[in-house]
């Protein structure tokens, strides 16, 4: 016998997870498309020289990377993607003249890497990305906050902050204290603030860097904490940045470009209280070149982030001379899962068809075959139990599977032409009703159990 | 520069292709779930123990294995998948105490497989398959049936073939020939019948094989031929099989069950001409044990099989000692989509967001903005074109990308607050139009398009 487990880091997703996961799928394409992206999918392989070219990923996720030979393949030549980014970036080079720009794509797919396997970690997982490509406007921008906000809300998520931020106020503030071109390595220290806490941070700033750049005075460093943890908030936050750094050039854009943002979420009536300022997000190091996003859910921050991005200054720079700006986020689908998993928020969902029709030992089973193709016909999700066995078994087999109710036809009811309903969650049970009225029965039925649910 | 190419025998998949594949999948979904079968997922990464198990794939698709390897990981230990049965049966024996039987399930995702790069093949390829584990029930072979019957129809293909036969019929003759024990060798000469014509398979069926097994007599040759010829057709098929084999006890056995299968099959409402009986149907060579399903689009049968499928004994002996009888089939997701992009039936579809709102240059953005967000909220897909070019540009967009109305605000119309709507097929434009009545009119005018595309 072989060992039927899976490999380490790797794992099953059994249907009490896929079917959420299949539903909030499908409300984040919804919504993607509402705005006009479009899906396009890239192979799970790509040539290894498109994965590990300069700056697609860094040194640490190419460690990572899953290499991928066949018979008659030469060792080294493929490996599995690491992100949707780098295959995106690939895409966009190959097809932009077909596909023409602005191109607002999303891709949404599985995505490998050799971590060391711990909780919660996983070396494939899920990416849910969107992106604008081919164009600097501030529209797109708002945008892609207002996608996250339609698709956490859709989603079901109760209450969540979408953070804004943007690298060139951070940028004017760092040539303000005669700091330009070392934002890399102050975000880098930033980036650890929630984690390691201000005393640590300050003093990594005052560390000389690996490559021999010095550390920050004490003084430059206590103003990079105090910029940083101060600017969290609403527009006041903008107004204030602006008395400070207005006259700045890099930081005036940046602050421009924030303004604009919640003035363009405001008038698609995102609430206030759903966008925040933080002058401190450090999110994305080098990559990001104008607005980050970060989205956390309220009552659920140890969680990290569930939806981040930001905006590039070119895409594809590694595929063609052709400069393609953007913006984009990608959504955290499992850790978004996981999340309202634990926070109940999953409950309720139907989680499987809603009717089961017995096979009632000796009655034709073409009776509960025919009732079930006239239930789904209207909609209605129905499953013949496949066996004659006990009824009582079949009952059992329908409760744990999220059956709201059961159709039985025995002998008797078959020579009436009658069939009784019962619900499976208070084994109540409706006899004697005529054929004729299954549909609508079942319907009110199903209707009056989704009111109480919602009452509850 | 880095070459933009995908490796050889993989493809990109754009939006025009993806869109019709997205919602063909929903569509899938949807009947699988009617059904009362759920998802599951397992990794793309499998162990080669698992995959390279005796009899879980045949030795052609074995050589044609993609080997995975990360750093620190040991070569020749990990491999992908290269479909989606063997998985399962790992699957169901890890989980089947936790799931419990019967068990429904539905799985959608690539496999890989290294074959020689040609014209329409493809060494990534999506597979769609939905199998009912731990039950010999004859209803749920109709049942599978009736699913491919009813995705398909769901699916919007006109008219199709569901083609059956049952294994132990074939077995039956052939003991009634004493040729008991040798349906693998006559399978697979009976398997090239459509391709290489009867005196081919007449000849094949004479010589030895490989292993030694002798060849059939001519007589025998000729009989077996004859009755897989023979047998094409509705129940008189049946009828036929019966009188000349029906004291055998295995034919009467896959007689009688696909008589079942047809009677159910007409109580759910399936339409007769929709299922055939084709006795010499060799479907799935030794794997299967009972019925065999195989669909072929009318008009179209060139493209051979687009579902196909067949009852099992045994699904996980490599795995587990439980003995776990099933029945399931595979929708060809890529061959499906392909022939009906050929014959012209994936026309008409909605291509994207059918609305898209200019950005005047002059007219302050948040206008279409807000107008975007409210269609939205009304269920109407709508795209704000990020920069503020001549408008005349942002109506061509509109076209290339399906939209079919725009809504146009210029600094004049904002003082007005109206907007003017335009046909981008006609380009005929309604101007002035209040923004109170913005859902309202682009509801109308979508509704009316939809009336014309559906009665031209």
């Amino acid at each position: 016998m072989i060992d039927p487990r899976v490999a380490s880091g790797l794992r099953d997703l059994p249907p009490s997870v896929m079917i959420p996961r299949e539903r909030m799928l499908a409300t984040f394409r919804r919504t993607f498309g509402a705005f006009g992206f479009v899906p396009i999918e890239t192979p799970h392989i790509e040539r290894m020289e498109v994965l590990a070219g300069k700056g697609a990923g860094s040194d640490e996720v190419l460690r990572q990377i899953f290499e991928v030979t066949n018979k008659g393949g030469t060792p080294g030549e493929l490996a599995l993607r690491f992100d949707l980014t780098v295959p995106l970036a690939r895409f966009v080079a190959k097809h932009v003249d077909e596909l023409g720009i602005p191109f607002k794509r999303y891709a949404i797919g599985s995505v490998f890497r050799g971590e060391r396997p711990a909780k919660g970690r996983f070396r494939e997982f899920v990416q849910c990305d969107f992106d604008t490509i081919g164009t600097e406007s501030v529209l797109s921008d708002a945008e892609t906050a207002q996608v996250i906000h339609d698709a956490l809300s859709a989603a079901g998520v109760p209450d969540f902050t979408i953070t804004l931020n943007n690298r060139k106020i951070l940028d004017g503030m760092l040539e303000s204290l005669d700091l330009a071109g070392r934002s890399g390595q102050v975000l880098r220290s930033l980036d650890k603030l929630a984690k390691a806490g201000r005393d640590a941070v300050l003093a990594e700033l005052q560390k000389p860097t690996g490559d021999g750049t010095p550390g920050l005075t004490g003084d430059q460093a206590s103003r990079v904490l105090e910029f940083a943890e101060g600017g969290r908030g609403g527009v006041e936050v903008l107004r204030e940045a602006e008395n400070a750094l207005g006259t700045r050039p890099l930081a005036g854009q940046g602050i421009a470009n924030l303004r604009t943002v919640l003035d363009l979420l405001s008038a698609a009536g995102v609430p206030e209280d759903r966008v925040s300022i933080d002058l401190g997000l450090a999110r994305g190091l080098d990559y990001y070149t104008g607005i980050v996003f970060e989205t956390t859910i309220k009552g659920w921050e140890r969680f990290g982030s569930v939806a981040s991005g930001g905006r590039y200054d070119n895409l594809a720079s590694l595929f063609t001379s052709r400069r393609l700006p953007g913006v984009g986020a990608s959504i955290g689908l499992d850790r978004l899962l996981a999340l309202m998993d634990e926070a109940g928020w999953l409950k309720g969902m139907a989680k499987g068809t809603p009717v089961l029709l017995a096979n009632f030992p000796g009655t034709d089973p073409a009776i509960p075959f025919r009732m079930a193709a006239e239930l789904r016909a209207a909609g209605i999700g129905a499953e013949v139990y496949p066996e004659p066995i006990q009824v009582g078994k079949q009952m059992g087999y329908g409760s744990n599977h999220g059956h709201k109710i059961a159709i039985i036809v025995g002998p008797d009811e078959a020579g009436r032409q009658v069939f009784n309903l019962r619900n499976l969650a208070t084994r109540q049970e409706d006899k004697g009703l005529s054929w004729s009225v299954l549909v609508d029965s079942v319907h009110s039925v199903l209707q009056a159990l989704e009111q109480e649910r919602a009452q509850s």
